[in-house]
C-alpha cells in the first residue's frame, strides 16, 4: 500500500504533462514549459521516495516509463510544433515532431529492456533531458528562423536513440575526460554571457550543456590511446 | 532484424497518434478521430504480424505499451478536451482529460504486470476500445451538454482500471451470458435506428456495445446461482 504515494507522484508527472500540451493549445508557450519542468521535479522524486519506502514495483517502473513518454516526448514535441515547426513547409513540421516523440518511445523501450546491461551511465540522452532541452529553450523568448529550430529538434532527438554514453551522476560508469568538461563550461559561459539574465537561461543552459558534453566526451574517446593487440 | 516489421508498424501507430493530436490543433475532430482509427488499425497488425514473423521481443511489448498510450489515452483526452470539456468552469475539463490519460496508463501498467495471471480474456476495458469509444463519438457531429459529455469521459476512463472482464474474442476465459448479449443487441440496434445512416454511427456503435457487454455481463454474473458451501 505504501506503493501509493510515489505512484501518486509518477500520476502527477502524467498530469502535469497534460497541463503542457493544453497550455500549449491555449498558445501559452512559457506556461507549458513550465508544466514540463515540474513533471520533471515530480519524475526525479517519484523514484527516490520509492526507494525511501522501499516501495519500488514492477508496476512502478512501467507507469513512470508511460508517463515519462507523454510529458518529456509527446509534450515537447506538440509544444515545438505549436511554436515553430508548423511553419515548414507541408507536413514536415508534424513529421518532425512525430520522429521527436518516436525517438522518445525507443529510447524507453530500449532503457526498460536493457536495465541489465547498461549501468553506470545513460545510453543516449534521458528522454527528460531532451524534453527540457527543448522546452527550456522555448522558455528563452528567442524565434529562431524555423529551419534552424528543426535542425535543435532532430539533434536531441537523434541524441535520445543514440548509443552515447551520458553521466548519471551516480559515480563510476562512462569515463569523464577533462577536456570535453572544460570546453562545455566554456561554451556554456559563453550562452549565458550572451542571453539575457533569467531564470529561463539558468533552466536552458545546464540542459543545453548536459546534452553537450556527452557528444564532446564521445568525440574525444576516439582520440584515447588504445593498447595495441 | 524481421522484428523491424512489427516495430514500424508500432512507430506507425505513435506517429498517427500524434496526427490525432495535431490534426485536433488544427480544430479538425473529425481528422483527429480518423487518425486514432488508424492508429488502431496499426496496432492491430503489429502484434499480428510479429507472431507470424516469430518476431515478438520484450522490446516490441514495451514500445507497444508507450504508443498506446499516446493514441487511444493522450490523443482521445485531448480531442475530448478541445471538443467539449473545456467549456467546463474552471480547471476540471483539464483534470478530467488528465483522468482519461491517467487511467489509461494505469491500464496499461497492469496489463504488463499480469500478463502471467490475467488470462482468456481483458481485465478492465482495453485501451484502444476506450479511446476509440470517445473518438467515433466525437465523429458523430452530435453535441451534448459539456456536462453529459464529462460523464461519457469518467464513465471510460474508469472501465478501462476496473476489474470488469471483456471478451478477447480467442475462445474460453470468460463466461459470455446470452441475457447481457441481447440486452446489448437490442441498445445498440435502437441507437443504430436512432443515428443517421453514416460511416461514423458504423464505427461508434460496434465500440459502445463492447463496453457496454461488459458492465452487462458483470451485472448478471452478479446473480449467477453458486454452489452452497
Amino acid at each position: 500500500m505504501k506503493s501509493i504515494i510515489p505512484n501518486a507522484l509518477t500520476a502527477l508527472n502524467l498530469i502535469l504533462g497534460m497541463g503542457a500540451i493544453i497550455a500549449t493549445f491555449n498558445g501559452d508557450f512559457y506556461q507549458a514549459a513550465l508544466f514540463i519542468i515540474a513533471a520533471m521535479i515530480s519524475d526525479g522524486l517519484d523514484g527516490r521516495v520509492a526507494r525511501y519506502l522501499n516501495a519500488s514495483s514492477e508496476f512502478g517502473k512501467e507507469l513512470d516509463s508511460l508517463c515519462d513518454l507523454v510529458s518529456f516526448g509527446v509534450a515537447p514535441a506538440i509544444l515545438a510544433y505549436v511554436f515553430l515547426l508548423k511553419d515548414l513547409p507541408g507536413v514536415s513540421g508534424y513529421l518532425i515532431a512525430a520522429f521527436f516523440a518516436t525517438c522518445g518511445a525507443l529510447r524507453l523501450a530500449r532503457f526498460n529492456v536493457n536495465t541489465g546491461v547498461v549501468k553506470g551511465y545513460f545510453m543516449g540522452l534521458p528522454i527528460p533531458a531532451a524534453g527540457c532541452v527543448l522546452s527550456t529553450f522555448i522558455m528563452l523568448g528567442i524565434k529562431p528562423p524555423s529551419f534552424i529550430f528543426s535542425i535543435i529538434v532532430i539533434i536531441s532527438a537523434y541524441l535520445m536513440v543514440s548509443t552515447i554514453k551520458y553521466p548519471d551522476f551516480k559515480g563510476q560508469g562512462e569515463k569523464i575526460r577533462m577536456i570535453p568538461v572544460g570546453i562545455t563550461i566554456v561554451i556554456s559561459a559563453y550562452i549565458l554571457f550572451m542571453l539575457t539574465f533569467s531564470i529561463s537561461t539558468m533552466l536552458f543552459v545546464p540542459f543545453f550543456a548536459y546534452a553537450l558534453f556527452g557528444i564532446l566526451n564521445t568525440v574525444f574517446g576516439l582520440f584515447d590511446s588504445k593498447p595495441i593487440t
